[in-house]
């Protein structure tokens, strides 16, 4: 039985716990959060906003916001436990070298109310030792299929793949929305279109999936689709990404 | 029963033909293509690549290039049927005026060799009277569970929409693959990110789904970020769209 405490009550802190407290091997000793608003979420488990009354657990789970790490962190020297952050971004040693310290990452995207499957979401560690791995390969392994040892350079890297994959992909379904809605056309008629997209490199690489007039070297239809866009900013992304898809293909077909 | 005969033997002329064999209200009386070179993927039905060869069919379909929809056309003045080409930028009356024309846009990506399912595929019809109408939604709800009416410029504002919700977005998973590749990070860690953004937006709308540092309009993530990326094609993407998203939520929000 593996003792955690949870440091963190916000969207990331709440999914955790959802899925925690339905694992056998997994005892949540208590959960953290600097304002008491949140606690009723997490009944009937021992809540604190209290740094100082922090028990003890074989691995605290520091779920905050990147800029809190660090002294957050700071406040848990005097424990034995493993302490690890969760953010893709920060290096490991942020935390005080004094701890047993290391990264439980969780890459994927999680909205509040909405349910994930964390089976299939890989999990991201790092720590200073073997045993340590060990122990978060055992707690990763509770929830999820794919536990991936990563140092923080790789994860970091990830994480800014993540920003093209997932922030930037969504703000082109918003721009397809805008254009939807000024030409008087459902863009719900996009949403298969968008999952096949998604769907389609699960087997394919994105270099070989692609397709379009940029793809296609097509410079009638490019041409004709900039003169039709009437939105200003609209038209630098669709010329900018154009470009790099020409560029992209001109050089290596 | 509705007879059809289908003019081209690329990707698209493929999916029409497997979906609609296994139709019991459709028949397929012939296939046209250029080229004979396809021909043994529609066995056991008629083909031919002579225009003048062309039979007599309730329902011609141009599922060929833009370019060429007005030019083959042209070579079935002479027809009753109804004629209707299958793209999303080109409005209906390209085809002669002595027709009875029309268009039948199945709004999704087609990939060789992969198969879709068409009962989600929004099919977008549009005719010139409304018994071609009957005839087209007939022909439509035999594959697919979403056939709508929309007007030239509707369709074409959505094919323009669906080069930022497919082609650039799949853009965006490239360039998320190059950053993995460059740092030695496994890319196929995104996938499941790919797929619950794809997802998400399924019951939310993108404006809401957004997430980030240029979501939470923070500068300090977003500059490291930015120096983080080696490729300046990918720093010029990443200030781009950053700077958009940046204004889209300070507009509104």
């Amino acid at each position: 039985m593996i003792s955690i405490l949870i440091l963190g009550t916000g969207n990331l802190g709440k999914h955790l716990f959802d899925v925690f407290m339905v694992q056998n091997g997994v005892e949540i000793i208590q959960v953290y959060g600097r304002s008491k608003n949140a606690f009723s979420y997490f009944n009937p488990t021992n809540t604190t906003s209290d740094l100082v009354n922090i028990k003890e657990a074989d691995i605290y789970i520091v779920a905050i916001s990147d800029d809190a790490i660090s002294e957050v962190s700071k406040f848990l020297v005097a424990k034995k436990g493993l302490i690890v952050h969760t953010s893709g971004s920060i290096p490991m040693n942020i935390l005080p070298n004094k701890h047993r310290r290391g990264v439980f990452y969780p890459l994927q995207t999680f909205t509040v109310n909405r349910k994930v499957n964390f089976k299939e979401i890989p999990i991201c560690i790092e720590a200073e030792n073997k045993a340590d791995y060990e122990l978060l390969n055992e707690l990763g392994s509770t929830i999820s299929d794919k536990v991936i040892q990563l140092d923080s350079d790789q994860r970091k890297a990830l994480h800014l793949a993540a920003v093209f994959a997932n922030n930037f992909t969504n703000h082109m379904y918003h721009i397809a929305q805008e254009i939807c809605v000024q030409n008087d056309a459902p863009f719900e008629l996009l949403l298969p279109l968008i999952n096949e997209t998604a769907n389609k490199i699960q087997d394919l690489s994105p270099f070989v999936a692609q397709t379009g007039p940029a793809r296609r070297n097509d410079k009638g239809t490019l041409e004709k689709q900039l003169a039709q866009l009437k939105n200003k900013k609209h038209r630098k992304i669709y010329s900018l990404l154009s470009k790099s898809i020409q560029k992209t293909y001109g050089k290596k077909l």
